[in-house]
This record gives structure tokens, C-alpha cells and sequence, in this order.
């Protein structure tokens, strides 16, 4: 089965939170877990949209302590690494889809590319490399339809 | 809901194979995720037993390959750090079970130990802290009885 | 003391490989710690720049292998871990340099930035946040001046 | 040249101390790399006699701080990474030196067994695969002229 890494920031505008909760909802309806960082703003946000439509989440956190997941992680997997548990999001996952995104982001971005994996780009970073889309029905059909580079 | 992580070798005989399908069959029918280091040997048959009661079953790989996992991990977390993933077997685990084993195993309850997680010993080194269980039904009741140290 | 990284491609140009030797040069004058990722190209050559003039040369490797390191790194890590040591890089400097780069390189980037430190760059990545310099003298010269963020 | 990693208690008795300190000025003045996790204890008596021998001593830190290290850490490691940072230090090491040590110590031991590398141990853990040695003598001596198994 795939995995879908959606990456983005622990804050987003509400534009950002419903495409990334739409993300979440589409992914979830084809069966794919979805993995985010599992902290707040656009990883909540696409958890919440895959949790309702019944999806598996998970959430590869940076603490210690599983009780700092969002509630629509259904999967908590705390690291104690910090920041440096981006690159265990980047390696769950087959291809990421980046929404918005600070720096953190941007190192998952970074890190895909590196190592050979896609990114789908919903108003993100503009590095080159990453495929760009303008909705969470395009990102989504493009993460399931790429071929894997690996 | 509660995280058992269940450790152990990833070549074990015949009796230790059983005892861990049994856990894994009864973690699952109290609805708890079970972890595991995602290889063969205890691990395979501890999420065997899980995965065919319902049960969820996480497995935390030392490869980069999601494919390395046995057949009965539901969710594959690749993370290409070798034997360093023990560690994050025993963070995302509330309370560890450890069936026989070799060093991996012993890496495993010493960190355990060493980050105040109880671990629950079937046949395995013996080391004081290790709370023994003779069965898979008493070490899964003491998993879930025990009051987490932290 | 201070401890600089510097970042960089395993695969460099003619003028950045010149510029990255006399960054290491400069760094070691002042009795600076380099820290690089301890492979080729930009690695290598901030690495015998700073050899060469007797300073301490830390390589931290992807690889499980020290002989992996190139012949200038006095004190090589091997970590075993791959792309994720970028993060075990930034976390052991006190400051970075980054001299143009790959992936790779925005990807320490994005991290140093994330955690709060100074990123000095020399023809890198066009990211917000990182202060620019023109030569290798500016470059160490604003390292070594630059008040800690944290 | 070869690395050797000392690891023990970060609090141990005055005759384990005076074992460590000799065990660290020993090696230092065969131009070993002294390799530890950099903390106090057994870790800072082992830096303190290579250090005071002109040696090179490497502390691989579980925080972010390198200010935690040890007065006699020449190369400090900060990780951030916490107890999981065991494996780095393992990996760093040709060979090992076990010198008392708790849980923390254990998980050393058993990783580097696991991984393929010698251990020596004084007064330690009675792990099979462990070689004692009864002085810091000895303990140099096996730990220098042991072939590496890999």
C-alpha cells in the first residue's frame, strides 16, 4: 500500500488548513496512510480530514511524549530527535505532498529530493524539482499517479 | 490508548515463536497497537498473532525499504538507521514485552531500563529490573496492569 | 570555542572548491573547529584548507565507514545514518557557511534556520534568512562576528 | 588511527574513576581517539587523563549543548538525541572499553556485540561476548592489539 507524506507548517492561514484537510479527506478515500509530523497547523489539519473519512494516520512526532500528537493521529510514533525526525518523515514515506511551509518544511523538501522521492508543491517553497499543483484533488491525483523514482 | 512494544530475536525456535504469536493475538483483542522492529522471527510472529485477531501492527525497520517488513506489519515506518532504530521501538512503546532475543534484545531492555519503561521478560536475558512472566497471558496481563513509571 | 560547519556539495566547480579551501585556511588561523559532512568536493576541500594550516578537521559520515572520510578530516563520525547526519551536522556548529550546494545543503540549511542559526552563504540557495557574503574573507569574518542567535 | 570508546556510569566509585582516568591517559599516549558521551562520571574521567596526556578526546553529547560536555571533551557532539545518541558512540568506536556502567552502558555493550565489535569490559555488565580485563592496563593492551572483527 502507498504512503503519502503531507508536510507543512505548525501554522497556516485557513486557505492552507482546507486544502490540507481535503488532502487528508482524499487520501484517506483511496486507501492511503497518510504520515505528517503530527503536531499542529497543517499536519492536524490533514490528519482531521483523513481520520473522519476513516483513514490511517500516522504521526512521527518530535517529543518524547505521544500525548503531543493532534487528536486525529491514530498512530503516534514519538522520536525524541526534534527536528531531525524530518528525515524519518521523508523516509515513511513513498512520495510527499508539501502545503504552505516554513523552514521545517522546507528541509522535507530538501531531503525528498535528495534522496530520490517526489514532491507535490500546493503553494510551497518554489524549489526546483518540486511539481506543482493548484488544488488538493491535483496534488493528491499526482502523488498516487507519479511513478516512484526509486 | 496503550503502545506495547514486543522484542526479540529475528531467528527464534519453535516455542518462543509460539508464545510471541499468542501475545501478539492477545495485545490485539485488548485493542492495543503493538510495536515491533518489523523483521522475521519473534517480530513476524508476534504481528502474525496480532494481525490476524484485527490488531494493528507497527513495524519500525532498520532498512529503507518498506518491503523488508514481514507480511503482517500494517504499517511499515522504513528508517534506515540500522540497529540505532531499537531506540525508537522502545520510545513509541509505553511498556515493553521481550521474548528471548540476543543483543539486539538486550540493546533494547537496557535502554528500556535506562528511560524508566518497564519491560516484561519471557525467556530472556536476565537482567534485574526485567520483570519475568512464565506465559504469554501473564506477561501481556502484567503489559497492561503495570502503572507506567513515568 | 567556536565551532563553524561547512556545507557544500560532494561535487563542486574549480572556483568554489578554491573558495571552500580558504574558508577552512581562514577558520583554522582563528583556531576554529570545522565540522563538514567529511566526503568530497566542497567537504574536502574546506577540510584541507583547515588541515593544512593545523587546525581540527570533524568529519560526521553518512556512512558506517571513517575510511570513507577524505584524507583531511583529522576526526572522522561515522554515523551510519545517511542523509539524516545534515542534522547531526548542524546541531554540532555553532554557526554554518554554505559554499553553493545541492539538496543536500538546502537541506542544512532549512534546518540550521529552523533551529535558530546563523546560515552565511557564498553563491548557495536563494533563501530568505541566510546572510550573504561575496568571498571567503567575508564569509568567515561574519561567522566568527555574528552574535548567537540562540 | 584507531578510535576507542570508553563508556561507563555518568556517576561511579573513586576506584572505578582512578581505573577510567588511566584507561583514557593510557590510550592517549599511544595517539588513540578517545571516544565518549561526553557527560561526567566514568566519561569524565577517561577525557580527563587523555586530555591531560595531549590527547584527543571526542564527546558525543545526548543534548544540544555542547556547553554540557565535560571540562576535558576537546571535540564536543552535541546530538540533541538523547540515549539513542548510545549508538553513535558505538559507531564512532573501533573497539570498546567498558568500565563499570549502568543500563545506558548495557545498551552500549549489546549494540556493539550486535554490530560486530569488540568489547573490553572492567568490573562490568557479565555479558557473554564482553572480554574482561582485570586492570587499565590490560584493558588498553586487549583493546589495541584485538583484531577488528569486521
Amino acid at each position: 500500500m502507498k504512503t503519502v507524506g503531507v508536510i507543512g507548517a505548525g501554522r497556516a492561514d485557513e486557505e492552507l488548513l482546507q486544502i490540507a484537510e481535503e488532502v487528508g479527506r482524499l487520501l484517506a478515500k483511496e486507501g492511503v496512510t497518510v504520515i505528517t509530523g503530527g503536531l499542529g497547523g497543517v499536519m492536524e489539519a490533514v490528519s482531521r480530514g483523513a481520520f473522519l473519512e476513516g483513514g490511517i494516520t500516522v504521526g512521527i512526532l518530535p517529543t518524547l511524549k505521544k500525548e503531543d500528537a493532534n487528536p486525529y493521529v491514530k498512530i503516534p510514533i514519538p522520536t525524541g530527535i526534534g527536528e531531525m525526525r524530518n528525515a524519518l518523515i521523508v523516509r515513511a514515506s513513498d512520495v510527499l505532498i508539501a502545503i504552505g511551509g516554513e523552514y521545517g518544511t522546507l528541509s522535507e523538501i530538501a531531503l525528498a529530493l535528495k534522496t530520490g522521492k517526489n514532491v507535490i508543491g500546493i503553494k510551497t517553497w518554489d524549489i526546483r524539482g518540486v511539481i506543482e499543483a493548484k488544488s488538493a484533488e491535483e496534488a493528491v491525483k499526482k502523488a498516487l499517479n507519479i511513478k516512484s523514482k526509486s
